[in-house]
């Protein structure tokens, strides 16, 4: 998608929207290209402001507790009294998902340089063999709002017991009020996979560390998960990434810790199972080192442009891929 | 003006402060020098917190809601339901003015290194024609009390529907409660011209993209709004740059994305409207890319030294231009 | 200690904590390795979101006016009213320590590069003699639960009026929950010293500048404060340092400024006073300049590993003491 292309999606989503009962959720957004900052009514700031008095480990517990069911920012504790502020997914398949971390490639020219927070902001190098350790680490980041140009993570990444996860690919610099329907895909998973692994992420990545070396491609790689797809299916998922990535990955799974043919581990392969061992071409976030064309496949999208910038040649994911944030919720 | 020099400033306006009125803000400060810490009582810290029932989207709301008049840190409320803390000036010609954003030279001698956030942290690059791209997108950084030591954005900056700016050059390291009194200029604008504009910084880069290669010096630049001065002048304005500044600007004015000789683009040039393309030696912030020199102009203060460090010879600003940061502020 | 050791050390941690009466804050913890995240009670949230009603610029203040005896996560306020999160150490030699920052090496191998801002992330130069100018600033950076997986500093590191420091080494990754325990070295100091240097390292090392070039090894060190050990003695502290190390100091200290032969300022010799000038060995934190072996004395944990990585021979620290933070709190 051109960014002209992209400018006329985002117009044609404010008419959609103006046109729907969805105004309220218009009038606090930010978008760019609107004549002018948003006005917003004291009680709109004061029902907003109301929502520090609820109380939650997560946007399920608020939305259960105090029946909310509109989209947006909430405040939530931790277990150790921690207080941050996310976005909540209410409505998507029951709703009540909590957006924890995001996964921004702020220049895949920069081969593991500062923004490859997933990865490693300090080079790539056999010496810091988890990288930067964030998938692993209490570590926090990035604001909710400024998930789509920044990479986030906050408190919940680390605390919060959760069963599912739902994950959306929203073109970068999407304002957050539009995040739903820019979506280039979305989907969730609903076996309650994360029951098995500790609760969340930070705790599946103990077991399945993000690390340099620690087995080979197939057999070591973590556990992948069946997805029910929200927008996009299997087909418009393979489109998005290489012709060469096609043949290697088989679609419907969101897979973690994966493993490529020289030993460098990757994070999370969003919509795909991996089949093969080229996985720096279609999944994300990693350890420090990748030995291969170094430090070509070092960053937070690996080896997304190995063959161009957006080409969707070889082993290229396309410009729309490319240019997306990976939200990733739990619930 | 030389460290001894500065901290004899700090020093007059010290005993300055003690002898008038505003010793309540006084003992609220952490300057150096002090012999310890200040002592501040229980029902002052209560006061503070209080603060927090505040309800408003900018300093002036809160100002006008709440009748506030001292000078220092309130609770803001985005139209998404961002809470952040920042300062608030509710003194200068009638007061209201939110702090948004500071622009910091952390280190000259760094090309669009690492805190280059108004520019490129990633080097200087056509790769990257908007660098990190933090004129445009709603990415927050810093705090408002470290605003002299390090660059600041916080919700303000997208978020706040204004008419006008107010500048403020405070030297580095000053302590938040005397930025005014030590401020080498201040000056806002009247015209209301954010209107036109969107409301705020955010929109108004969007309409003027600040990137490389999106048009000619002069004829492609950003407008220029005429500015009243609260300290100094524009023949004060003038000593702070170059001599060979003084030749191609205009005093009087604020200027926004002002592009140089070789079509790279500057975000704001504070006092001043360009009138040829050395736009680098006078105008702060930019695009990821500056050809000429490679890479001497890319940074913060693009090349403000391009002559010298502080030597205010050919194309340099003076040392106190050089170790100031640039405090932005809406109305 | 091997990663193995470290991770049954936990383990055994775990155990013991489950057998003790201290199950409230087990519960309430992050620990990697358990079955899964924690569950906490809706009234162990409300009780810990209620703590946002003390109102204290210090640990002390809050322990005092509010009688809280346990150790965890409070909110303080600043003398300019800016409010934060920090953990209180509630319990030892009478309770009241605000932790105000950490020191982490996050890459040994990185010599004054991205995470280390103690000393310089923009590499080892005599243009910035002060290097990040983190000791002498009101920046403040990471986040309490993360102090011993990054850097970290609040505002009460500038704003407390303390008098007494206390200092945990803690093994890197360690959940904030278990840091008592999991600490290699605990100490604090009793005679009031700060109140003779501002009452906090603010204030301290304004009179005390981390810089490069200020003056002579030995004869212009900042003070060294005699210490009283809560874990550990002058004995096993020698055994965290090389052996060269051991020759060159006197146990029982804490230590401010220290400077090298090459007249590079250190910040914090922790458990010992320099007899020396290889204070790069032994001190942490720092100027921007390091001449010697440039840049391979320069970061945050300085040359800790000159003589290998955790080797423990000639200049080199152990890999306990090398994979450990740095916790510096006041009271």
């Amino acid at each position: 998608m051109t960014n002209q292309a992209f400018l006329l999606l985002i117009a044609l989503l404010m008419v959609q929207l103006a046109s729907s009962a969805n105004t309220k959720q218009l009038t606090s957004g930010i978008p760019f290209g609107e004549d002018k900052a948003p006005r917003v009514s004291w009680n709109r700031l004061v029902a907003l402001r109301n929502r520090a008095n609820f109380i939650g480990r997560s946007c399920k517990e608020v939305k259960e507790k105090y029946v909310q069911s509109e989209d947006g920012l909430y405040y939530l504790t931790t277990a150790n009294g921690v207080v941050y502020q996310t976005f909540c997914d209410m409505t998507t398949a029951g709703g009540g998902w909590t957006l924890v971390a995001s996964v921004h490639e702020n220049n895949i020219y920069g081969k593991c340089t500062v923004g490859d927070r997933w990865t490693s902001q300090e080079g790539n190098s056999a010496n810091r063999p988890e990288g930067e350790g964030n998938w692993m680490n209490v570590k926090t980041f990035g604001t909710a709002e400024a998930a789509t140009v920044d990479d986030y993570k906050n408190p919940g990444y680390y605390d919060i017991e959760a069963e599912d996860m739902s994950v959306w690919h929203v073109p970068n610099k999407t304002p957050m009020t539009i995040w739903n329907l820019a979506s280039i895909m979305r989907y969730h998973t609903e076996r309650r996979f994360l029951k098995l692994f500790g609760g969340n992420l930070y705790q599946l990545f103990h077991r399945y560390p993000v690390k340099y070396n620690v087995g080979a491609y197939l057999s070591d790689n973590g556990p992948s998960i069946p997805i029910v797809y929200d927008l996009g299916d299997k087909e418009s998922t393979k489109m998005f990434y290489g012709p060469n990535t096609r043949g290697e990955t088989e679609g419907g799974y969101i897979s973690f810790r994966a493993i490529n043919h020289e030993r460098a581990a990757t994070a999370i392969c969003s919509g795909v199972k991996p089949k093969g061992g080229q996985v720096d071409a279609y999944c994300i976030g990693g350890g420090g080192y990748f030995p291969e064309g170094n430090p070509h496949q070092c960053g937070d999208f690996t080896s997304f442009a190995w063959d161009g910038y957006g080409t969707n040649r070889g082993w290229s994911a396309s410009k729309e891929m490319l240019e997306s944030s990976v939200l990733l919720f739990y619930r």
